[in-house]
């Protein structure tokens, strides 16, 4: 299958990109580095070291005799080179990685407001758009979030795969409607990718494109077994305020002997995935796309829930590591319960990895490897959802001296 | 109350920041002419001579005596220059109706389907995230569409105002939920509209902004009391295939002995509302706002239902015009029934004005009297839903001779 990978150079996109390639798939990567840049203007780095894009492909090159392409293209700002690379390369699946990622990054400021709603709905609609004027027949497998949903929306019902049957009362009685889950996104970045389901039915229902969007959990992890076939193929590992995710910043928190940093209780419960999930769901979305005419196909890209304060005593029974309650920079609820249907992928044949056989693993290999990396001034979320909210100081301001 | 009209040259926001300033309130009026300069690239003009917004705002100070402020300002490109502007207005109100606002446009090209969503989305977004980021206490009241909720969705029950109680199924019984009406919108234009509602959901929630969001349907007439004042303040009037909307089109095509030009088998129903009370409405919404920490407020702004054809054979009855029945193009259900709530503008003192009383005034006051300046080549639709669709051809390539 011809695959376009946009985004690929990214934390989800690479390890992507690898493991299609892996499985024979004829990959190019579309991608214009901003996650890169954005690590510039933020003055951080991901704690394991990454190559430039075209060293990562050289070296799989060595390693796999395998081919991927690169283009350095701007989604959402160079439309006509986009449609011209779909009229060359006419792709089988298109996998839209391409979007600005980062809840705390989306709500830092104006200027970052404005950057992820602009960035990720022109990137989208540049996509759909570029499709019917080219009238290429890709079918397009997008990376949604779970945040779409909202927590604690439905009660004791498990929040479904996308869409969710309901009653609507009429004159004539109960109406049972079929709807899109509303949206209940908790930042401006969640908040786009509401947007983003909004656009993906209208193409779907119009121009008849197939369209997969896939609402993923809070991804753990770093490596996959193709990534880690090469020190030059490890992938990124973003342990900082803004693009640190939960529990890859506790793990390696402590790794450093820093604090492991809960917002408020804790008592957030959330949906988590590994990083060798992820890429194996979107080689099954895009075996399994849905058939033009149809609404889009929504799947629920997650495997177990987890409260942050569990995560945070799991991870300091296995190392020792201090938990600090910092205050919570986000508005949300303090406390929530959380199941989540994931039928679909289980039924084709997902394998999920589970917490207790890959935990203690990416503790030592990546955090404990790479913590001399580290910069701990970058530790603490600085960015808040709204001006005055409280954060917390450093807790440290240097790496204390590694032990053993 | 000082009162900022984002878009006030436009069809609506000319003749409501006229209204708004006759009723004392202190308006400036924000506008980048697009409307203007797409009439440029369609090589159109609206069938009303209309002047300079500058020759405007001169005759309604000599007329009323009143002041109106103007800056030409590209909202969804000129951020900085909109945030300093509302630093030093500091508005009561914002009315928001700077976005491209025909179907037919949106669909015509991958250019203006991407203009389409571009210009909508940033202009909304850049206007909220400006508020936020310079702290000033204006309320938001932004013109939507009835096109957002689709038609035929919930059966014989009419279109609540905004919102819709459900019931979810859950393993303890049935919920119920107060949810956004789901979004049906029928052309991108129509979806951009489905994108603010996200976009003021959740800067409602998260900042506390006070947004009204007025559903309205399709704008017939021309004048209102005030725009009549002078030949200099005369409203535009548009009539060509892409921005002329459907009865002032039937009554424009009558003066000038063109048939009257009904789309599929003109079973569409869809709910109408009098310039004049456009202008009323958004009056009483600026009166009227939420309060911080509600959810935006949605209004129907509309005042009567009617379909399509029976429009034609009210205007045929009339005046005596032909029926024409063209290819549809645009992708819609050939018929459907439609009932919809307006409670709330209805309480808050809004008195319709009748088609039966308003409709032949129009048709020899605008129509007849400027019927001279028609483009008979521009009439009928040629943007098309899909590539390919089916499109007359025009029915007429001159005026005819003028009768009596």
């Amino acid at each position: 299958m011809r695959v376009l990978v946009l985004g690929g150079d990214g934390f989800c996109g690479w390890p992507t990109s690898l493991y299609l390639s892996d499985r024979g798939h004829d990959v190019t990567i579309l991608d214009n580095l901003s996650r890169r840049k954005i690590d510039v203007d933020l003055e951080v780095e991901s704690l394991t070291p990454i190559v430039s894009v075209s060293d990562r492909i050289k070296a799989w090159r060595e390693v796999s005799g395998r081919e991927i392409g690169f283009v350095n293209v701007d989604l959402a700002n160079e439309y006509d080179r986009l449609a011209a690379l779909l009229r060359e390369l006419r792709p089988d699946a298109i996998v839209h990685f391409a979007e600005q990622r980062a809840a705390p990054y989306s709500m830092r400021s104006a200027k970052t407001k404005r950057y992820t709603v602009d960035n990720n709905v022109r990137a989208t609609h540049n996509l759909l758009t570029a499709i019917v004027d080219t009238g290429v027949e890709a079918a397009v497998v997008h990376l949604g979030t779970m945040g779409v949903y909202g927590y604690g929306w439905s009660g004791s019902a498990p929040i479904p795969e996308g869409y969710l049957t309901v009653k609507v009362p009429t004159p004539d009685g109960d109406l049972e409607r079929e709807i899109l889950h509303p949206a209940n996104p908790g930042s401006v970045y969640h908040m786009t990718k509401t947007l983003d389901q909004l656009l993906f039915a209208f193409y779907a229902k119009n121009d008849g494109l197939r369209i997969t969007d896939l609402h993923q959990g809070i991804v753990w992890g770093t490596q996959t077994p193709q990534t880690a076939r090469d020190e030059r193929l490890i992938n990124r590992f973003d342990y900082d305020g803004d693009y640190g995710t939960v529990l890859n910043r506790f793990l390696m928190q402590s790794a450093i002997g820093h604090p492991l940093t809960v917002h408020g209780t804790g008592g957030q419960t959330r949906a988590f995935i590994h990083i060798k999930d992820t890429v194996r769901c979107i080689e099954i979305a895009i075996e399994n796309p849905p058939q033009t005419g149809d609404k889009p196909l929504v799947l629920n890209q997650m495997t177990e829930t987890h409260r942050v304060l569990d995560l945070a005593k799991l991870v300091s029974d296995i190392t020792g590591a201090e938990i600090a309650y910092l205050p919570n920079p986000r508005r949300e609820a303090e406390e929530n319960d959380l199941a989540v249907r994931n039928d679909q992928f289980l039924a084709l044949g997902l394998e999920p990895t589970t917490l207790s056989e890959g935990l203690l693993g990416e503790v030592t290999d990546i955090a404990g490897r790479y913590a001399h990396r580290a910069d701990v001034r970058k530790i603490v979320a600085r960015s808040v959802w709204r001006a005055g909210m409280e954060t917390a100081p450093d807790l440290l301001t240097e790496l204390p001296a590694r032990e053993g």
